[in-house]
């Protein structure tokens, strides 16, 4: 989700023009709320809700020939409930909007909707309802819903602090290259985009473990580094040889820009080592793996064998 | 919105193609809650929160020539709050995605975001947030959450019930038909079209005076009187004379089918008398017309004069 409120425009890390656009568009916002992150934070009856929302759209965030419906709707749902993962909150509900062909309602849409449902579920969350429209290009808009006990947001690594990924990375973008060249991609990276799995119980157990700052990795994970070193006010510095890769990723670049893993960023204070990152290895079958350090300043710096490496733009499909 | 839930099934009137694609996809819902009516309803720290998305897409549901941005932007967000009156819902808040080609980010986009803003905070509700995408037509999804204290929904009509209808109908049909037809609508019908007022106050009243069914009129009103019929279980007859029309509306059907009202339909007790609808009258300065009765059975008879009437379908926008 991207937060539309004044508090949340400096937390935009520096982007494309359509990201200069979502400031200029957040500072409108004299109707916003002042909450924002990656969900909306609201309290409701003496429970705060998380509330986050993901739109996708046919030939501009997916092909439907790269995978089959029900992957695709598993896609999109898992999408959205990752940004709920990103606060630490638990999913709790959905909404789904669809626009789609004629052509496509009979068979592909059930599909869809199966794999959207099975995402939710996979998390504890149910399908409340949506809208379904007709539509040239297929269209979908997850709105998900979830209790929060202790936000963890953007904002609040300090200096010292460590930076952690979960996961192994690269195999989304890996995959996309090889459609993009015509090609089948490897079986892992295949699986990587086709079914991401929200950290939804990773990050409560990071958030338990004392996480100052969270974030998703969805638009490439020095992008959403630089997100969360702007929203903290801290620099950081990102060892890129130590940066987790999906076997069979060849390329580095594609672990540190690729976007949509739905893996976790993290900073944790010095306390927190090798052996509770350990722990969490061993309780989620998943690595947990320092990549770098937060320091005072600002913006993020990546480095190869101690050198500072320039790196293409974030990911971006077409 | 369109519930999903297995409940809900039955709910649904006769209708279009894609409302038996909709019947299709709610008996999927191995993951749907049990809840379910224009909104969602659910539970959240001792309160209840009702929730709906409404999507609205370029060409389909509207063109950019008819509106100002902002105009479109209030008509979006009013027609998604709608449907928390629906339910006698309070709205607290929206997420709202939007997807706009790159040509229209800087000018068009901001209008339009101010213009489903203001429909949010006339009604009380913010904009927490939500998400940006770029498409070749314009796409919106506007998701509303809202308190409910009792929610009114659209299966307890009872036969001896009386049909009420709020406001004068047939602007928004007149006004599409005239730029269909190349020409201005007159300014009544265009004001109907641009700036509807979803109900929510109104609402609360009519449930404090003890409706037993309520709808919005967002498929014309014999579609939404036949949902509320199929709902409840009970015949619904009509007498189209008695239906109030906008001034300058010249076709008494297009008040019967005409979409997109947001005005509100209501089954009252029949000690509910003209009396009552006169202090609704005077405190909201708007009608509320008796337009027919309940009784046992199914289904919706419309008559005109005594004699029964065949009407064309539901409205829609091409």
């Amino acid at each position: 989700m991207t937060p539309f409120t004044p508090r949340a425009t400096p937390a935009l890390g520096p982007g494309s023009e359509f990201d200069r656009i979502r400031a200029i568009w957040q500072r409108l916002g004299p109707h916003a709320a002042e909450v924002g992150d990656d969900a909306a934070i609201v309290h409701v009856g003496g429970e705060q809700l998380a509330l986050s929302c993901d739109m996708a759209i046919e030939g501009r965030h997916f092909r439907l020939d790269w995978l089959h419906p029900a992957e695709l709707g598993w896609r999109i749902g898992a999408s959205a409930i990752s940004d709920l993962a990103a606060v630490a909150a638990e999913p709790i509900g959905m909404l789904v909007s669809v626009g789609v062909p004629r052509r496509l309602a009979v068979e592909f849409l059930p599909e869809l909707m199966a794999g959207v449902g099975r995402s939710a579920a996979h998390t504890g969350a149910v399908v409340w309802g949506g809208d379904l429209v007709q539509s040239d290009a297929v269209v979908v808009d997850v709105m998900v819903a979830g209790r929060v006990a202790r936000p963890v947001l953007r904002s609040g690594a300090l200096p010292g602090d460590a930076l952690w990924v979960t996961g192994r990375l690269g195999g989304p973008h890996e995959a996309v290259a090889a459609w993009l060249a015509g090609r089948e991609p490897h079986a892992e990276a295949r699986a990587r985009y086709a079914k991401p799995l929200p950290r939804v119980r990773e990050a409560l157990w990071l958030r338990d473990h004392g996480a100052t700052a969270l974030i998703d990795v969805s638009d490439g994970l020095t992008g959403d580094a630089g997100h969360l070193a702007a929203a903290s006010g801290v620099a950081l510095a990102i060892a890129a040889e130590s940066v987790p890769r999906l076997p069979g990723v060849e390329h580095w670049e594609s672990a540190l820009v690729g976007g949509e893993e739905y893996e976790l960023l993290a900073t944790l204070p010095p306390a927190f080592g090798d052996e509770d990152a350990g722990a969490f290895a061993a309780r989620f079958a998943l690595p947990l793996t320092r990549i770098g350090d937060a320091a005072a300043g600002q913006g993020v710096r990546v480095t190869r064998g101690g050198q500072p490496v320039e790196l293409p733009d974030a990911f971006s499909h077409f």
